[in-house]
């Protein structure tokens, strides 16, 4: 794409009103725009790379086995009276149709997907059922403060397992873990991030988050030195013992809560009388766990842990553009053209900063925006029959040949 | 995919309660579920289809110059009320958040576009700007009994664009009819759809709408026998002639609208006191276009206009699969695997049939679910070395060699 196409521009200033890391380097950026608090507006640079970690997800899930579909919104106040959560989800926006309908707008799923899937699958021989959506949720939050991290509406990730059997919940439950990982390694926060023991509420011991180790995160872990597995404090006993390896080397990080999974067992099944035929003709319970996945949180996330003064650092899989072409100058622009359409042809990803600015304002630009890789065309290198090479995460500077690219 | 793997299952009977034809027959080949009036589920095979239509409909707006954006469906009242809209458009839906906030559920976003692109383009430099997003609206419908082609929740595309002068706004306005009919014609429309002459509403004569025939339409057309131009009835002055070229003989058509285009001029505008800087340094007022096309209710119109008594018919582009593979017998079953790989080799879409059931109800289920393509292996196509091959418009069978295909 050239630069000068793009209908948003880079700001020097600190948006007003704004705290949040993430989001003050996004809207600067000019990746999203704030509407209000805790609701933000995707710019094509932002769309581009929350699409790139749906895209991810949405990959991994279906390597999991699971099938997408797309569930609504709106939720009619029926369901939540079956499951009785009507009053008791604190964060639930509600609202009033014709005709004398009430409505909430989901903060998760679980009370459409379970009478869905009960539709269809209702032997022995139809589970177990794995779907997810990507997809947007809202929850009225009190406060909405954290940028991208915590917003009153949000792309969410939800996977629901249905299974004939404990065993099968929790074998399925295993695997998920694997998966996960795969996505914050490809979402460039493998190294930072823990599976962390929580509460499991009423029907579990534990669940588990996947939390993101970094100063401006909300949450309070303990990660144990032998295992790496972490435990929130919010469930953390006294004597702090890892659950999972007993080691008892704790240290107390800050992290961001990116992910996390729940056995919910019968609890919902049962709510709506959801049972399966097994191969004897008895009725059976449905085993069920759900599993979440937020990629506009990751996306803020991704934007805590990779930056530097400058701005942004974006990891490959997921930065907007692969390359940050800059011309400088009449000769630069003749030459980067004829490179631009030489990338664009093999597709490649390319921003081409062709605008007629001057190199500082340029480079300041690309830094700010973080692409992965930054090409200068110049007189200078061109003298060179060269363009310059610089990577965002590097100082280093090498020429390459033009012909090399 | 492999249909023992598909988690949905087609139905027999008609769904109780639904009385559109689109819905009826996309319930029961499991394409969607019916949450509430107004509001449907969209399962694998149905969402495939309506990811194909999106992706359709963003291919022509990237072609057309358009920039994707993604805005929030959670409206702040303010900006209503600059509009003098928050009570004025009577489907809206409204709601309470915390701290006495009052918002609004997006059924159109020139509330939200108008002000963000303000922020960036201040200059003559800046304009034309042409955004669009494909995002899901909200609207509090008294009547939602046409399945997907009258949601409470539906999918839109809506592209706005924003010039310098009414001249401009007027070539863009023309260039995007051109756009709409790409568009039709590639998911399997073309044929049956006319634009037509509507309402310009308080600012122009006229704006235009894209209206495709069909017996099971809701609106009444007049559609031109001599340029094939429509005038809604709505409009159509008591003498009866073409707006566009004066012709006389006009023909009354059922029709479902599945677009329209609209000349907002200055109206949003200047509501948020939005105007650029010209050449000479002067305040000058924007004009303002918006294009709207809803993702979902071409899916409804494709579902109303090719099906037959046996089920849907899917056009080629936007069909769920290619190719319904269906193999019969034990024997089939070994010969189809191998086709099956070598096809998704191959990178063709195929849905393999296989279930064990009876020839009988595996080709209802293929007529049902209508994928263009039909390919049967079993021990009689076998027995020369064959596979048999149908189209699911037409009733004519030919045998291919397994090799060939």
């Amino acid at each position: 794409m050239r630069q000068s196409q793009l209908f948003t521009k880079t700001s020097k200033e600190n948006p007003s009103g704004e705290v949040s890391l993430n989001a003050q380097l996004l809207i600067k950026a000019g990746f999203v725009d704030k509407e209000m608090a805790g609701v933000y507006s995707y710019l094509p640079l932002g769309l581009r790379v929350l699409d790139k970690i749906k895209n991810i997800v949405r990959d991994e899930m279906n390597k999991l086995g699971g099938q997408e579909i797309l569930m609504p919104a709106l939720h009619p106040k029926e369901n939540y009276e079956k499951t009785e959560r009507w009053n008791s989800i604190d964060i639930l926006f509600k609202l009033d149709g014709t005709g004398g309908k009430e409505y909430a707008l989901g903060a998760t799923h679980e009370e459409i997907v379970t009478p869905l899937v009960k539709k269809f699958a209702s032997s022995y021989k139809d589970l177990p059922v794995y779907v997810y959506q990507i997809q947007d949720k809202f929850r009225n939050e009190p406060r909405a403060k954290s940028g991208l991290l915590r917003g009153r509406e949000f792309s969410m990730k939800d996977l629901y397992s249905f299974h004939k059997s404990q065993e099968g919940l929790d074998e399925f439950y295993e695997k998920s873990k694997e998966t996960y990982f795969n996505i914050y390694k490809r979402c460039g926060l493998g190294d930072l991030t823990h599976i962390v023991f929580a509460s499991g509420g009423m029907f579990s011991k534990y669940s588990h988050e996947f939390q993101t180790v970094t100063e401006f995160g909300e949450d309070i872990i303990y990660v144990c030195e032998k295992c790496g597995v972490g435990v929130n404090k919010e469930i953390i006993s006294e004597q702090k013992v890892c659950p999972e390896c007993g080691g008892e080397k704790l240290k107390e990080e800050k992290a961001i809560e990116v992910g996390n999974i729940f056995k919910l067992k019968t609890k919902f099944t049962d709510a709506f009388d959801y049972k399966y035929i097994d191969e004897k003709g008895q009725k059976q319970q449905v085993f069920m766990g759900c599993y979440g996945i937020g990629p506009s949180r990751v996306l803020g996330t991704v934007v805590e842990v990779h930056h530097d003064e400058k701005g942004m650092i974006w990891p490959e899989e997921i930065a907007p553009f692969q390359i940050h072409l800059i011309s400088l100058g009449d000769e630069g622009k003749v030459e980067a053209e004829k490179i631009y359409d030489k990338l664009i042809e093999k597709g490649v990803e390319v921003l081409w900063d062709d605008r007629d600015m001057q190199a500082g304002a340029k480079f300041a630009d690309c830094d700010l925006i973080g692409i992965p890789k930054r090409i200068v065309v110049s007189k200078k290198t061109l003298e060179k029959n060269s363009v310059e090479v610089k990577m965002r995460n590097s100082d280093e500077v090498k020429f390459v040949e033009i012909d090399k690219i």
